[in-house]
């Protein structure tokens, strides 16, 4: 422990992801003066039917995708 | 926020999770006095293999499918 | 099942709490074509201490408390 | 209730998953002194692209697969 | 990992949490084949205000306390 | 969203939690290419009765506290 829960849009790479990884757990275990070791983090991906904001699901309001092209999220 | 997550057997369609989402924050909103556009609907979806009840999967207690039709959930 | 999980500032009232809880079971019931018993409602209460958007803890933008009054969330 | 969430890395079978339910079960009602039909056992699967421990993917760590078998969990 | 959640009404004591850790960590382990010290397990405590089945808060359904005494959980 | 949720054990103070929130937020909303206010961050507190690895709470493996003094997490 800590354990961080990241909940996402499904899609980005591997390449993204442990980018993703090492920045949070390096950071994390860095300011709570842990050690990185005791650092877990998982990852929830979700399809845009799965994810809503303001009443409207991401699959109707933004169409498909992920990030910030044009639409984003 | 509020943030609202709804963990359910997989398989809806995506008008049915639309009415879902639509309802949940229109009256989340309003019983919490919040504004709409701070709520956000996240839907775990689950395999029947995945939950259980009383100590048996839904997949060997229910067999396949959501909903009330004759098994339900 | 389904289960929801409702994350939101800490505060209201137990009327409050029930009154979200009857309108989340009825209409999740309703619309997902499941009996009202087989929906459990449980809710996470923060602090604004333990809440941020957009990089910021909800207790430094908002101050303390909760709901619409001025602030919000 | 009691809830239990069980995150582990995908692939068990139904078989397995059926074992841990019915220990899971039996030993958190007869601990908590709770009536097995009021436990709930819900299980999110992980691909290990999104699982890290240390600051590591364990798609990267670990190779594929679970278990014991010359990697891990 | 693999991590578990387990969410209950509060009030149980350090030895009940101690025995059902004990317990769910050892069974995990040997049935998924890990080794014990990679399961991590993280207790959700609730107040009967914050559970609702049947939509109806358990702190009205079934007044405060927690377990199989009269009421149970 | 994204999502960010960190448990990790209770007693940091506002200044650590809003170091902890403003980093992961930048971090994330770089790597991911979402906009910072887009980006979620919740905390979850545990007393270390709540916390186990290993088959062993934390409040009896580490006694009280957190971080890296002596014990660590």
């Amino acid at each position: 422990m800590p354990i961080i829960n990241v909940k996402m849009i499904a899609g980005r790479s591997q390449e993204k992801k442990q980018e993703l990884v090492t920045v949070l757990t390096r950071e994390t275990a860095r300011i709570l003066e842990v050690e990185p070791e005791w650092v877990t983090v998982v990852i929830d991906e979700y399809t845009r039917d799965n994810w809503a904001s303001g009443g409207q699901l991401h699959s109707i309001k933004l169409g498909e995708g992920f990030g910030r092209q044009g639409t984003g999220k």
